[in-house]
């Protein structure tokens, strides 16, 4: 089958249309979080669940299946060519929505637009009733919906919604991953919690303004690759990276004047997924050889640039002389030394998008956890704030003083995300092996950093993985890429390695 | 027939979804101005195309003509009821639209975008030759739209384009009104620069930080009755106001550091447009009778809050002594009446923007009969930056310098408005046959604004022109709130009582 076969072009030109249809629902989301004024939610609501309606229907669109069938009966000869896997991609959406009544897909859509702006009035006031109720209608859509996609006998509801971020993910697969890594996780987090000191975030102990951090942050955004030509960095509550195409990659990042470290933990986080969108190859609007693997390989992305660059001491040989000129006299008594270890410090916390690099993925665990109990009926949203609190409690020591640092800190089940949270930590996995592989193709990287010149790094993910769009599944992408199928072992190694001297284990 | 009859209410369920639609490309087109990266322009153009192509193909559906024949033969009681206006003015907008084949309009949605880019690039470095072939793909445009539209035989294309910013507008019509205008303007103008001397602009004659700028007319705009939660104020290259919904006005400025009173005026301009969109009520999306009358008579809301009351001595009674809280020393050498005298300064001068309160109207009557000349192709627009200038030269005795200044400061030619200018003027005329009789209507106006009370104004506004919507054409609601027909009589009193005594004459 070629490109120019007619049931393939005619495939390839609506699904163009259905793309740019859901281009400008992406902006309007964007502009949601970023800039609306308040009075304007329900408008908008209505707006974005019309255009959630309009592109499923184009989607579900018998033709599109007529379309698909007369492309694979003709067949491919190469089954990983752009033409084969843009149809073996639209196919699995295909089937998948299909199951979906349009009707669903608009009150999901209506009730995430009305949910997301209740959520961020329940977080100010940190008055979770003021949320539950949107929470109960969310979970009751959700099971609705995983009814609609249907899973197989010995899964669980969970799974059908896991699918449409991480293709192929079960609650037991994920389970069965995270149970030896909380374990090895908690065994090196008590190792360093007991040497009894931990290094103090020197960065965060700073008050400084806001409009010099923001100057610095866009700095290093531009300066690891980002291209201000064709993105946006703005502020939001909650940091985000969105964008309807390559030429118009939207990220945002957030701000306290005595926070700097987070915001350019965040920033550098968020330009890891930016880099990625960016440089996607533009393959045709709408088509998957177009679009990013998974949202583990795209946090991969964000957490190699956030985790193995932002937190390394490489990276700080060269950030470090730079703070001065962007902050002056106030970052004058600061030591490199102590700024690279700050931004290594361990330590159990509440908030998870400041939490420390190895208890992160404990954050994520009891958020898989409740996820799944809430899917499953077993656990009901009345019930969250308790739950949450004995899990923190349990797993992390902590006590959670109130909703907002508690169960109202995140905003992706507000917008009916259930079965996103462990992508975080399966992209946290990605990530270490992906960049063992780089350094050891790539001699000289940490060299690299250290001058500033971050671009051998971009290149090579460029060339190894953003090229390749969906032609493997994540599993396929890592063996490709590192020719061993996904393994903890490359992050345990990373996080020894530099948390063990740091402590002095 | 009532609302909730079966044709009627499936016809107001579409336009709903039309209206919706509809409102994503008004956002898409605010963002493009006020934000978009530049790399973002060729698949900008392309989401709305396909936004407009959609919108189209939903107004022009046949259902939409069987549902209002359906409606117009079960009648209505009367003809000035919500229903009635909706169907009038839907039928209106289906017989035009009928007429313009889908590819012409997506066509001209994709130039336009394009265009504007192209334009904003050409204005920037004063170079009209990177605009032409783009002006001359729109004007292809433009006459194969207006030849689809139609128009009678003792017409002319521009009037088929005219009739989509004002129903019923020809160019004889306005040509009628323009030629005395432009003698008893021309007389006045004469004899205002007899006097030899003019009153300094002195709010353009100081140098203030744009920031305190921006806080400043951002107060005045609220003071005169801008709902911020309903709306946004940025900064774009030309001021517009536009929205899609009255819960969600967005309106821009412009700054430049020695040009207060130009942001002053902008701003009071584009927050006429803004109450205007924000008061007229909301009787359903996508519905005529939710909607503006015609761009004159919202010019006329715009022109009344900036000139009626901004340019007013009482205006000024009370926001002079508000300068000092937010420039501080640097205004401390003013003088309240020089103000005010400057603000009414007249000068033949290049932009039209920028232009007094008098020789607007003459930059307005250039661009009619270049625009007239060009549709006509009587005028090539190779020939445009001779033609533009020689008019300059012959109507306001001035040559213009570059092309920046001359044929390129306007957008509106690059996004196809041919037939929008003369809107301008019309306003003009709408806003002091209104101001007078808001005057007569409400003892003590003047009074009020110096006390900074500019809510009965407001409400006598909304209860006088917003509150109707379309309810009656621009002609009829002038008859309807002033009990008489447009006269350039008002707007020359105004001008003449006001400018007269500041120059002495």
């Amino acid at each position: 089958m070629k490109s120019n076969d007619p049931p393939y072009a005619s495939l390839t030109a609506h699904m163009k249309e259905v793309g740019l249809l859901g281009g400008a629902a992406v902006v309007l989301g964007w502009d949601q979080e970023v800039l609306m004024p308040p009075k304007g939610v329900a408008y908008r609501a209505e707006q974005l669940a019309q255009l959630a309606r309009m592109t499923h229907e184009m989607s579900t669109d018998p033709r599109v299946g007529d379309w698909l069938s007369a492309c694979e009966d003709q067949g491919f000869d190469d089954p990983l060519s752009e033409e084969a896997v843009n149809v073996r991609e639209l196919r699995r959406d295909y089937d998948r929505s299909t199951k979906l009544p349009a009707e669903l897909v608009a009150e999901q859509a209506r009730t995430a637009s009305m949910s997301k702006a209740a959520w961020a009035e329940a977080r100010q006031a940190s008055d979770f009733e003021r949320f539950r109720p949107w929470l109960e209608k969310t979970i009751d859509l959700q099971r609705r919906i995983a009814d609609a996609y249907g899973y197989p006998s010995d899964g669980e509801p969970w799974d059908a919604l896991a699918e449409g971020y991480e293709p192929g993910c079960t609650a037991a697969q994920v389970e069965a991953v995270f149970t030896p890594l909380r374990e090895r996780l908690a065994r090196l987090t008590a190792e360093l919690m007991d040497v009894g000191v931990a290094p103090e975030p020197v960065l965060d102990r700073l008050t400084l303004p806001v409009e010099q951090q923001e100057k610095f942050v866009r700095f290093v955004a531009g300066e690891l690759g980002f291209d201000f030509d064709a993105g946006r960095l703005d502020r939001s509550t909650h940091p985000f990276c969105g964008g309807a195409h390559q030429t118009d990659v939207r990220m945002t990042t957030r701000f306290h004047d005595d926070l700097l470290g987070d915001a350019l933990g965040s920033t550098m986080h968020e330009t890891g997924h930016a880099i990625y969108a960016q440089n996607t190859p533009d393959r045709g609007v709408g088509l998957p050889m177009s679009e990013p693997v998974s949202l583990s390989i795209h946090e991969s992305q964000s957490r190699l640039w956030e985790n193995q660059v932002g937190r390394s001491e490489a990276f700080w040989r060269w950030c470090f002389p730079k703070l001065a000129g962007f902050f002056g006299d106030a970052v004058a008594g600061l030591d490199q030394a102590a700024v690279y270890r700050g931004m290594n410090r361990v330590q159990p916390s509440l908030i998870r998008v400041e939490a420390d690099e190895a208890t992160y993925n404990l954050h994520i665990m009891i958020r898989f956890e409740l996820e799944r109990r809430l899917i499953r009926g077993e656990l009901t949203p009345a019930g969250l704030p308790a739950a949450w609190n004995d899990l923190y409690q349990q797993t992390l020591g902590l006590d959670v003083p109130d909703d907002a640092r508690g169960c109202l800190q995140d905003i992706h089940w507000s917008m009916g995300a259930f079965g996103y949270f462990p992508t975080y930590t399966l992209g946290n996995l990605y990530a270490a092996q992906f960049f063992e592989q780089a350094s050891a193709d790539l001699p000289g990287l940490e060299a690299q950093f250290a001058q500033g010149d971050f671009k051998p790094l971009r290149t090579w993910l460029t060339e190894k993985i953003h090229t390749h769009a969906m032609r493997y599944r994540s599993a396929e992408l890592c063996e490709h890429v590192t020719g061993k199928p996904l393994s903890a072992d490359p992050l345990m190694r990373h996080l020894e390695s530099k948390l063990k001297p740091i402590y002095g284990v």
